[in-house]
């Protein structure tokens, strides 16, 4: 896709009608996830033409103003190089409340346990996820747990919520994108992906590549407390760093413009990519944020992330642009561009 | 076990160790289910000797008493007389929340697809969940979607998670239930699970009982508007009416004496249990509350809960004791006294 740009704007190419039943690519976090949510969720939830079932949402409970976020966790193996189902799941939800710049607080933990699994697997996630908690320190206060027949799962999945508070003031979300917002990232990409695959039958390849799963509400409040104005937050999760600029280029109605030489793409992230036909910008991220800064307060945002432990990667890899609105364009280390497309469905299953 | 009583109190005849796997029973919301989250979970959460993963917490955040809860939804088959997983999941997390006395306000929905499963069966249980929150009162405000492979999944799971609003002065817990209390129930027992049953493939038997799916919320406001101080209010889902009063009567340290004559149970429930060898107390119900209150007003609280469409078979069934303080006793119709057990295991797999 090097080459020519196409600036008539992104449409799905895969619609819904054309596949009656649910296929892989609806979880891929794509273009397909995306219509999966807006052709049949939002309007059969009666929600449509809302921009709700994002991921969290921020709301006024009694006066406070709330974030309210949920995730599934359905990560094949469950244990991995650098984390397990457990502690994903727990910095999951914890990354998505403070992408909302909230303070998280509390998380509840649903369990669908799937009859045969070894107890010993079971705590093993369950205590991954404790340690998690305390690690990003939020509590886990409530929970439940059911439990399917054999062959109608597949060990554990786990699905967390959780609730933080949005202090006065802080406004940030893919909406603000502007024209001029230098783009940050806080570290490496693709690791989460690239460690879960390592371990994937029939897909082990040498790496030493670890996932990056951790709680990112200690690098939020150090950006925050820059005073910089933040403009948006986002873990590039599934779909990785490509779906989530195109989201925040859509909904803003701005270009975003990489220059992919600065991207930071680690050795062994590289290897299995090129091994394995994959991109790294759609690979999954589970430690990193993107950030849009005004161009004016990008230096102190990125010596904020360089000073804390989870961005000491941190650099620039791009900017916000009036042209192309709704697309993503990187400049080529030879000096082409390419479309940075939405990945559609699912290169990587079970990735989160 | 009717007969001669047991007064030293109950312990987990099955313990932990003892299951080195998960097995159905750890989903039945009865013993195993305790054991489950007492021996494993809390532990590994780190969060043990809390009374925590209750089916709903309240914690106060910036300054509001919030009320917090999840369920996680496996209901087989998806499609049963009287609704569906989607009412059902979103029932259940409103139920839970009004439960704490909470006024239900914003929910959750995480869906976790089995690849294959028709996009129709997907928009079923959706719209069922959309109509459900607007019936409530509550919305759907976040959301998330994972697939899972072929054989890794049944058709759809649904996780809800709720938030809501407890106003001042509310305090309304298990532990409040006191000697002297009057125990009541909102309707009939055994409805849901019956109604599951009927369409479970090899049980079908001739019975005209619907699920009693229903948000409950409008009932305890109704009650609460009584002004009556409510003590406990709890929805008798997994494990029944019998799981229940035990785990309020341990959690109290008291005891509950039921009057078996006056518990109500329909005839296709009462048929139905003859024939599979059920007791209706472990049946599951999704639209009934139990509510324990002083007995000065338990008169005002029956008369509100007749007034509501959801309370008009309301009775008092029972009284809250001093005496085997842990247990629950029921006066049988012949005179004597039965040890009513908190439920071991699953035995009616999947009901919700």
């Amino acid at each position: 896709m090097s080459g020519g740009l196409d600036f008539e704007g992104w449409t799905c190419p895969v619609p819904l009608r054309d596949t009656p039943t649910v296929v892989m690519g609806h979880g891929g976090g794509g273009a397909m996830s995306g219509e999966l949510v807006e052709h049949l969720f939002l309007p059969a939830h009666g929600t449509a033409g809302n921009t709700v079932l994002g991921d969290s949402a921020v709301v006024d409970v009694g006066g406070a103003r709330i974030a309210f976020s949920t995730d599934a966790y359905v990560v094949k193996p469950m244990v991995f190089p650098g984390g397990c189902l457990g502690d994903l799941a727990v910095n999951g939800t914890v990354n998505d409340l403070a992408m909302a710049g909230a303070t998280p607080l509390y998380l509840s933990i649903a369990y669908i346990l799937q009859e045969g699994t070894p107890l010993t697997e079971v705590r093993r996630i369950a205590a991954a996820a404790g340690a998690a908690a305390r690690a990003a320190g939020v509590r886990l206060i409530t929970g439940d747990t059911k439990v399917v027949d054999n062959g109608s799962g597949d060990g554990v999945f786990v699905t967390t919520s959780g609730v933080g508070l949005v202090a006065a003031g802080v406004e940030i979300g893919p909406h603000r994108a502007t024209p001029g917002d230098a783009v940050l990232i806080s570290g490496d990409l693709g690791v989460h992906g690239v460690a879960v695959l390592s371990v994937r039958a029939g897909l082990e390849f040498d790496t030493a590549v670890s996932s990056d799963t951790a709680p990112l509400n200690g690098l939020v409040a150090a950006v925050l407390a820059t005073g910089a104005d933040v403009h948006v937050l986002r873990d590039p999760t599934r779909g990785g760093v490509a779906a989530s600029l195109n989201e925040i280029a859509r909904t803003a109605g701005v270009g975003v413009s990489l220059e992919e030489r600065r991207l930071p793409v680690p050795g062994g992230v590289a290897d299995a990519c090129s091994l394995l036909g994959l991109d790294p910008l759609e690979v999954a991220n589970e430690g990193k944020l993107l950030a849009f800064v005004p161009r004016d307060d990008a230096d102190r945002v990125l010596a904020a992330m360089r000073g804390h432990p989870l961005g000491a990667g941190a650099r620039r890899i791009g900017v916000c642009v009036p042209e192309h609105p709704g697309m993503v364009v990187a400049r080529t280390a030879l000096g082409g561009t390419r479309v940075v497309n939405m990945p559609i469905g699912e290169q990587l299953p079970r990735i989160c």
